[in-house]
């Protein structure tokens, strides 16, 4: 033990910052990201683990006879699951692009029996349903041809299930069935996602949902054990904790502990198949109200004494996994941690997050860009942009006239004779945010951003879904848009994501399927009345 | 603690002597056997643990419901899970069975729908592989349109799986995901199991095999924890074991205890899903040499210290949930028991079994009935019987002349002018085995029954594979029949299913895998050089 929390320290000495400063090098999970954009590096880390070095054409061998392989063979089997997942787990990213190409494209189905099956079936009469008179004169043997039809239809049935199975889909049960298969599955499935973001091919997407259905099923929410994560468990696991969060990274040893004691939760969804790491946890602060702000969170010693508390904040979600992306362990994490919350402090009713906003300056900006274009394309002086409005369908009002005034106003020497769109534009994506540090800028720019960021929340979607993807993932469980507050976070990231502004989102109990329901069915996006009153709210 | 164990004290007392005796009352599961005999008895058992009784009617609306809702209703999903839960479990069998019907007809898949996808399907063209260029000059826009027929083909064949996935198939995905829900798959595939003895009806098997299939994937060996249970384990675990110990009964709090110290082991395979009690357990006892005798295993004090050990003896080995037959987890039980055994005892280097043999006498009966209406039609005199054997191609050889003049003289009263064949019927199924009490009957039948043992373990099979269950289970692992036991158990129970002989099946590591594929490839059984020479042994 003291073994290890000597390893723990020293890691949160050097490799830790080391690694977290690298960003990419470690698989720093994008927490409710459907699609992580490094899920790769899940693969890199894992690389340094593996033992040797392994040649390309040797892991596919292991690969071809882990199909092929009949299950009485177990130990050789055994074996060249063994073998794939060392030497899989060894290749670098160029071989595991080839090895996934190839599983994709050449393991797929039998096209040609899958046609001749059809055939066959189509050939069979269509069964009437013999069984009734069967059952209800006990089998008085009436109809048996009938009965002999759709014997026979169900045998074909199974056989068009069997061979509609992607050959790899063999591979994936046999994973799944070896001791720390499912990990290989989950860092196979992170390259296959962030491969395709580079190779989007019809036989990748087919692979990548295959297995992602696959991992739903296998990954049962019942088979999952939710465990407190405290100071007293294994520095191994901790180290886990340290390595994946997410959202606000953990920055000492002491903050660490801080998390884990009076005041605070943590809890971490385990699968036995995959011991000694969470694949997803929750940090949960218990606060007298809805926190504004990330400051009035990640405080050194407890504001109140717990049983003041009447809200549990989750301030901070992270998946571990990349490979899991889509598969929503979050949501029933979320649910159990109430009821958790709730047996053990009664007097808590609320319960909501302070959530970053991942998407706001990325959509804003490229917005920006496109706006500029049309005004020089535009006749017109940018000054009457907002009236000019009507006149031009690809134009969007970004400002009110009085704010945009404000803006030039603001902004000394930075925004001389420019538009407010250019000014925003350079002000926002200047590295050092030199605009938080203006009172008058600051005042000036509040408006507009709150506005827009309101609309980034209720209005901008993807297939019907929210664009932001921590709005995505928090309105599919049923939770509400509450809150919009300034200045919630200003660390670089939290500037850089969404100009400092966080968002809490609202678990009413009460009403969370209700919301869930339709968000899915028509895509309504809930939020309180304050949220949609900044829509229209000028200065 | 001690009201648990006040429980278990009582328990041991009373109700579980009552229980034993009644049989069919508990789910006294059959070890190993394929198709338990009383697998419904599973759900007679939970139906007392129901609280209210259910209308079927209200059962199949819920059953409808958890079919039907979207998944995003997750409460209302929850819920109806729930009702159906419980609503099945206190049904009794008759509803049990006619809501199984409903359930296996009514929620197939939908034939019209799987028609017309595969006409679409057919009348796609047959894609040439489009990607191959895509690749490798990195998606260059070549053989655009192969790409997209690729694409559809794969889309297709998603729509495919999914549509010929029987509506079943939902609820039991949802159950797995439920609390609980494994459990009740189980209780439910039990049911189907011994309804398909009365009703063997197609629909009834397509959904025995459909349910099979899926918790052979959910119920991954990667995912089981293996356990050692002791003494110090809860009551209410120790409970299950007398409960379900099937081989050699649980007598009294004494045995349990015995059974879990010095000189002996018992492991558990316990899922996530299903906590609290074991899905199979193995009892081991660590010994000088392989045991001939059950009395040998059942010792009251252990007979040598345990680092005298060389041997470790499989005496006993329970599944408990009949509702997972077919789903081999004795399999993996076996072969980590072997590692663990071997890495806590490096003398240990014999691991073997003392099996009963629970189709012999059944299969043997049913033989000598059949021979004796041979031998009323045969003209010719029963004396000869062996010699005539070529002459009739349904009679077989049961005695030889000596063993049969033998058994003749030595049956005092018993035997006056029967055939050897009448008397061994009528020994064999008197009720209280008095033959065992004779002597000179045990003399004259020892080499009779010998033999006929040998040739029912070794030439009877069934499809392919052994007939006797519990030799299949062992030979398909990887085991040979190493010996066979004369008086080996000759309690009741042993008598009647096989007149007191046990069988070692010898599990030799070096040689299991090959054992296994030679066993299921050909059929081949492999035994040790004594039994076969058995098959020939006269007096």
């Amino acid at each position: 033990m003291s073994r290890n929390w000597k390893g723990l320290a020293v890691l949160m000495r050097t490799p830790m910052r080391a690694a977290a400063s690298q960003g990419k090098q470690l698989p720093s999970p994008t927490p409710f990201h459907p699609i992580p954009t490094n899920a790769s590096s899940a693969g890199d880390r894992e690389e340094i683990s593996a033992s040797r070095q392994f040649a390309v054409a040797y892991v596919k061998e292991r690969m071809q006879a882990s199909i092929s392989i009949p299950t009485e063979r177990f130990e050789s089997l055994d074996a060249n699951l063994e073998e794939f997942s060392k030497g899989y787990l060894s290749l670098p990213q160029e071989g595991r692009r080839d090895l996934l190409h190839e599983l994709a494209r050449n393991y797929d189905v039998n096209r040609m029996r899958v046609r001749q099956l059809m055939q066959q079936y189509l050939n069979l009469g269509f069964p009437s349903n013999a069984e009734d008179n069967a059952i209800d004169n006990e089998q008085s043997g009436s109809s048996l041809h009938d009965e002999a039809l759709l014997a026979s239809c169900y045998r074909m049935e199974r056989n068009l299930r069997d061979v509609l199975r992607p050959m790899y889909g063999v591979l994936f049960e046999r994973l799944n069935a070896y001791d720390g298969g499912l990990k290989i599955l989950a860092v196979l499935r992170a390259d296959v996602v962030s491969l395709l973001e580079k190779d989007n091919l019809p036989s990748l997407r087919a692979l990548d949902s295959y297995l992602k259905e696959k991992l739903i099923t296998w990954l049962s929410p019942a088979a999952l054990q939710l465990h407190q994560i405290t100071w007293d468990d294994p520095a191994s696991l901790l180290e886990k904790i340290v390595t994946y969060e997410a959202v606000h990274p953990i920055r000492s040893l002491q903050d660490l502990r801080r998390r884990l004691s009076i005041g605070r939760r943590c809890f971490g969804y385990f699968h036995p198949a995959i011991p000694g790491e969470p694949l997803i946890f929750i940090e949960v602060a218990l606060l007298k109200e809805v926190a504004k702000a990330i400051q009035d969170v990640l405080w050194d010693d407890p504001p109140i004494p717990e049983h003041e508390a009447i809200c549990a904040l989750f301030y901070s979600i992270s998946s571990t996994q990349p490979g899991l992306s889509g598969v929503n362990l979050g949501k029933f994490l979320i649910k159990r941690v109430i009821e958790l919350v709730k047996r053990e402090k009664p007097n808590v009713m609320v319960f909501a997050t302070l959530s970053p906003i991942p998407g706001y300056m990325q959509w804003l900006l490229s917005k920006l860009t496109s706006q500029l274009k049309f005004t020089e394309l535009d006749t017109e002086n940018t000054r009457n942009l907002s009236e000019s409005d009507s006149s031009s369908t690809f134009k969007e009002s970004i400002f009110f006239p009085e704010e945009e005034m404000l803006v030039r106003e603001s902004g000394s020497d930075l925004t001389d004779g420019k538009s407010g769109i250019e000014i925003l534009q350079k002000l926002l994506s200047s590295p050092n945010n030199e605009w938080i540090k203006s009172d008058c800028l600051l005042n000036a720019l509040r408006p507009p951003l709150m506005r827009l960021c309101a609309r980034y929340l209720l209005k901008e979607k993807k297939r019907g879904k929210a664009l932001d993807p921590v709005a995505n993932f928090h309105l599919q469980n049923g939770a509400i848009i509450e809150r919009i507050n300034w200045m919630a976070d200003q660390s670089e990231k939290g500037l850089s994501q969404s100009a400092g502004i966080m968002v809490n989102y609202i678990y009413r109990l009460e009403k969370i399927e209700e919301n869930a329901q339709s968000y899915f069915s028509c895509g309504q996006i809930n939020a309180s009345p304050n949220v949609h009153q900044l829509l229209e709210a000028k200065l």
